[in-house]
């Protein structure tokens, strides 16, 4: 097997790439191809012990930053992320990995690569983690306007992803509203509820805000927008405690030395809720593997990044997606008609 | 001044709002008008030292519970929120103060007193802590479905509270969006960015989840949805965290011993992020003062919400709602025009 990954992405540079490439083919004996400026990781690539690992390089002399915009994802016709997802669009490749500018990657994953046949919006879904779990949220960005069919579809990709890659038996999809009631919700949620309903799906229906985190769901659907809102207002809080933690601690004596005592623990909680250190975001419905890492992504995370590719390589994500998809739709056009 | 309050609202009974009435009454010199069953009130009323209050009773047989839904708001002619805002309608009382079924409120007060000339959604606000102040989140459920000229009006009706309510000098808006370009979002905040931008108001563009908690907008607009979603995620992180936080202390002497030289510092982080503790949401844009203050108030928090719905009053903020609004609207047809 052959794993593209974008050399560029990352807010570190090529060294944890590439770090993480040579870990990942060492691990899952497949070949990764290194895509960037080519004189960056051949320094990187030759400074790092990289026996046994099966590493080729193509060169990509432009790259897009993390802060750069809708222009650059066109006009840079070179950069990492539109070489790798033509090495996958060609076959020469068969899964792309990036760890830069998610934005960039979605946009130009579904200029090149399309969506698979039957699938109206790719989405781009989310590990979290609950109290004693892994909850996969989507849509977290990749549409802003949905209409109830993508939602239902985002459902079928979500219970496939879950299924196929975490072997979560028949998953509980949630839909993410106001309310339980099936009356509560908006237009959108409430034409998506009877679709999921009717759907072969074990849908749990409509959960709150609150649910992403108790694990209530394995599966939550939502709108981009939406998804996205809730991501980053997670982020903002998490932020926040910890703030407010280490400045409400160092008013006081006794606080300090508990803290300082607590402090492995406190670290450990941090790293459990930070959706940040589950290894990125899937690009679900698009024709051809696509897996975005997260920006602060170390070596380690790369590394499992390309197993999460493999994963869907061999789980054959992309076909169980196109099968289900076609049945869905059948099965909802014969509850309406 | 006189203010009709809910005494059955609220998890704990009528004893808490009773309590809070006499303390309100005492401190602010009004009358407080409690409405409820009136032999329940009375029991309680009588227990409790009420010298220096002003108090009178007005009987409503009925009460709406927390977990029940429309078909009660309906039924119930004669609950305490019902009566309670028909006092309001009628002239005698100059505010409706709840904690009770926030749905209810929003849905029995926009019935009987409708909107403010102009308003095409009364909206529910709420104030949340941020890391140095408050900010006022707007909608936070009373419209699931929302147009940009609402999303407007919000804006608006913030402006004005956060100016006369807690005297923020030219509050700072920010519109909920998914990144700060002004090409981020869906089609209602990109509209919506359009009318925010062009009015006299304080606009600094798009916030994202994560500013709620930063303190970047004094003023966040979204639509009802959204910004339930976001404050509901919220409230899982914060369980989330806290529960983590004992599970994982509980594992480790060290820990133990540090969580409890920190408690106290816990339980004020706690307290400060928590929303709850701010007092509850507003009704904005009705004909009429109508707080909701939360369910689990304690008699401080319900003498509290008595003081806002006051300063409600005394500030004319409802003149001021109608006077903008009416101001705004013709400024953006002279615009597009």
């Amino acid at each position: 097997m052959k794993v593209a990954i974008d050399a560029m992405g990352g807010d570190f540079g090529p060294r944890i790439v590439v770090e993480g490439a040579i870990k990942a083919s060492r691990e899952y004996k497949l070949e990764v191809i290194l895509v960037g400026v080519e004189d960056l990781i051949k320094k990187e690539f030759k400074s790092i012990n990289h026996s046994n690992a099966k590493i080729t390089i193509v060169n990509a002399p432009e790259a897009i930053g993390m802060g750069e915009g809708l222009l650059s994802f066109r006009r840079k016709k070179r950069s990492s992320i539109r070489v790798g997802a033509q090495l996958v669009k060609e076959g020469e490749a068969e899964a792309f990995v990036s760890t830069g500018n998610t934005a960039a990657v979605v946009y130009i994953s579904k200029q090149i690569l399309g969506a698979l046949k039957g699938v109206e919006k790719p989405a781009l879904s989310l590990l979290v983690p609950t109290r004693n779990n892994l909850t996969l949220l989507i849509d977290v960005g990749a549409n802003v306007n949905c209409r109830p069919s993508h939602l239902e579809q985002f459902a079928v990709m979500g219970h496939i992803f879950m299924e196929s890659i975490l072997g979560r038996k028949n998953p509980r999809i949630g839909l993410m509203s106001i309310g339980e009631e099936e009356s509560k919700g908006n237009e959108l949620t409430k034409e998506t509820y009877d679709r999921l309903r009717a759907s072969s799906l074990n849908f749990v229906g409509n959960v709150e805000g609150k649910d992403i985190y108790s694990g209530k769901a394995d599966v939550i659907v939502s709108d981009g927008f939406t998804g996205n809102v809730a991501l980053k207002v997670s982020e903002g809080v998490i932020e926040t405690i910890f703030y407010m933690a280490r400045t409400e601690i160092m008013k006081n004596f006794f606080a300090k030395i508990g803290f300082f005592l607590m402090k492995r623990n406190l670290k450990k909680i941090y790293k459990k809720i930070d959706y940040t250190e589950y290894g990125g975001a899937q690009l679900l419905g698009i024709n051809g593997v696509c897996i975005v890492g997260h920006g602060c992504s170390n070596p380690i995370a790369v590394k499992n990044a390309v197993g999460l590719a493999r994963d869907f390589v061999t789980s054959k994500v992309q076909e169980k997606i196109q099968k289900e998809i076609g049945k869905l739709s059948h099965n909802f056009s014969k509850v309406k008609g």
